[in-house]
């Protein structure tokens, strides 16, 4: 292969990696910030680190579980997301779709999945989609609102 | 009552107003044109106008109805807010607990109701909450993100 040829297979390949590529839109350490946010908050969840897991929260975040008026505060998001009836969370995954920082807020939505276990030791795979904004805090980006619903397979 | 007592009084009743009133930060001109907005999209609902009730949306605008994944496109759009099966909305209502205008992005959340009809003529009420993720274009003010879930009562 020629250098003309390299290079054109070489841009081809970083085009195409490029649209085949998340939507993330801001400086590139908020961005890498929110990702690495998003990846420790699965991992909390599954190590039932429930704690930290709310510290991802501004102290005036809000959940929208479905079926429940909006739900704020330190201690009733421990109650949420705090496991019951001996289930546990044995994997769980979000994958942004896109992420945008306007300022010192931001958006972020796209799926997530995971498999969860009932204190019978059955697994169920779960499935959906959602919609955060974050708040910067103090150099941290927290969750502010945090809405979410499920995805049919 | 004397001038103070008078004051004093006024201002409690200026401070309390404040406090029970929805929280919109931004300019007031478009927080206006958000509220407009809001209220549009439930009439155009109720009315059955529902090229106005798309138009509401950008382009690009997703919404993230329970159980589907990601809808996006004029023509999807369409489909999913067109009634069906003889199915009515006799009213709709969208009530924003807070709306804050960051730049030429906004977001808006609270809680919405409405009663629909079926084609046998039974009304049902329904409860719910949402997030909305605006965008300035052009001046005008459209929805790019449209999540929501219900509240049980």
């Amino acid at each position: 292969m020629n250098r003309l040829k390299l290079i054109f297979c070489l841009s081809s390949l970083f085009l195409f990696s490029n649209l085949q590529a998340q939507n993330y839109i801001g400086k590139k350490k908020d961005i890498n910030k929110i990702l690495k946010n998003i990846e420790q908050f699965s991992k909390n969840y599954v190590d039932g680190n429930i704690k930290d897991l709310v510290d991802s929260y501004t102290l005036d975040g809000k959940i929208f579980p479905n079926r429940t008026k909006i739900i704020e505060g330190k201690q009733k998001l421990t109650e949420f997301w705090t496991p019951r009836n001996g289930s546990k969370t044995l994997r769980h995954k979000i994958m942004p779709s896109e992420i945008k920082i306007v300022k010192k807020t931001a958006y972020d939505f796209g799926y997530y999945e995971g498999t969860s276990q009932n204190a019978k030791g059955e697994t169920f795979e779960f499935h959906g989609k959602y919609v955060i904004v974050w708040r910067k805090v103090k150099g941290e980006w927290k969750i502010y609102l945090d809405i979410w619903n499920s995805v049919d397979q």
